[in-house]
């Protein structure tokens, strides 16, 4: 917290801050310790004036010639992301996106642990994947009580994923993050947001489209989203 | 083509118009034909006005009353992005992540052709991974004579990100997807998106930490982006 009341965060500002995280992350292994609006913005395809924009709803505005401090800044959009404290999540679906998943050495550097997996195949469950066994779906509700879940990734078949919605709803879970190809319904005060690694390629190929029809490449989309780990091999 | 001619069209509105491709592709195959913005708003958690908005920037208008043509839009939204075509796609890095994407029904089914895989590890090299032999990343020049690619996704560990993306470049694909976390370098005139499946979970986890704070759940993001088909296990 900064000590100022908090200020409505536009969404589009709080799917960029992960990005300038992981940007200033990067500058600072590499040594360097203030980072101006330019740089930022350079790295992150926006402009300066959008990352100043950004940054100063966090309360930060930087010092004039000498930039953004990255460590406190790097501190600053954390406690703002909520990754100021461990997120245990439930993923269900077992399968190569889900093992890609627990694997993910980028959602454990972010607090995410993952609590608990679920699948329905019985030649998967018993399973340790990433130090934690597999259990039936089934069991989702008696694994939430005795393990507090506060996430739920669904990367099952799309047949079951509104079944396994349920019980997650059910579960207690608050926050589904969906990649099955199903539109799923979920309480009101749930919250729910769906993933379609295809919805990248879409977005290039409208650019890329177009690109070859005209010879500019105006309208270059900026970086929406950085940072998974591809698990070790 | 509307035979209109092209309108700039935000990022944001592209980013949104696979979403309610989706969306209208799920309601006519359970038999509804015409939708309204209001019902497309709702499943799309947005307004009913940034829909109407959205499609008139594609020409379509609806009928008052009757609403949109479902199949027509879905046409004209395919158009839009460039799904008119089919795209053949290269992935390097033949990890669980780089499988899940071979094998990604959602991929086929937008046009994304996967027409070559690459990986450095010998015991992946030779393997068949969805109809498609995986080959050593040192013959991507070689491949892409003889097969043309148009775009580019980087599923492999972060360190040799950055020496992919230039076999890439150098290979002509002017189109790169990557997953790796680590920012990397293309010439200004390749288009170059991030994706990072932990970025979702910290968009939840700003609205949970707030919401935990709060009792209003206001703010609740809406749907980014639907429809990756989890690979049949």
């Amino acid at each position: 917290m900064t000590g100022a009341p908090r200020r409505r965060i536009p969404e589009a500002t709080v799917a960029r801050l992960p990005v300038y995280q992981r940007i200033l992350e990067e500058l600072l292994r590499s040594g360097t310790t203030t980072v101006s609006s330019e740089v930022l913005a350079t790295l992150a395809r926006v402009s300066a004036a959008k990352v100043r924009k950004d940054l100063s709803l966090l309360g930060s505005f930087g010092t004039r010639g000498a930039g953004y401090d990255a460590a406190y800044l790097i501190d600053q959009i954390g406690r703002q992301l909520g990754l100021d404290r461990i997120w245990p999540v439930a993923i269900a679906g077992v399968g190569n996106l889900g093992r890609a998943l627990a694997r993910s050495e980028g959602f454990a550097a972010r607090n995410f642990c993952v609590a608990a997996l679920f699948d329905n195949d019985p030649r998967i469950v018993g399973e340790i994947v990433h130090g934690v066994v597999v259990r039936p779906t089934s069991e989702l509700p008696a694994v939430a009580t005795a393990t507090p879940l506060a996430m739920g990734v669904i990367t099952t078949p799309a047949p079951v994923a509104q079944r396994v919605a349920d019980a997650m709803v059910e579960a207690g879970i608050r926050s589904i993050l969906n990649f099955a190809p199903r539109v799923i319904e979920v309480p009101a005060d749930v919250l729910l947001r769906y993933v379609d690694l295809s919805i990248e390629l879409q977005v290039m190929s409208f650019y890329q489209a177009r690109s070859s029809e005209s010879t500019a490449m105006e309208g270059m989309p900026v970086i929406r989203s950085i940072g998974l780990s591809p698990p070790a091999s």
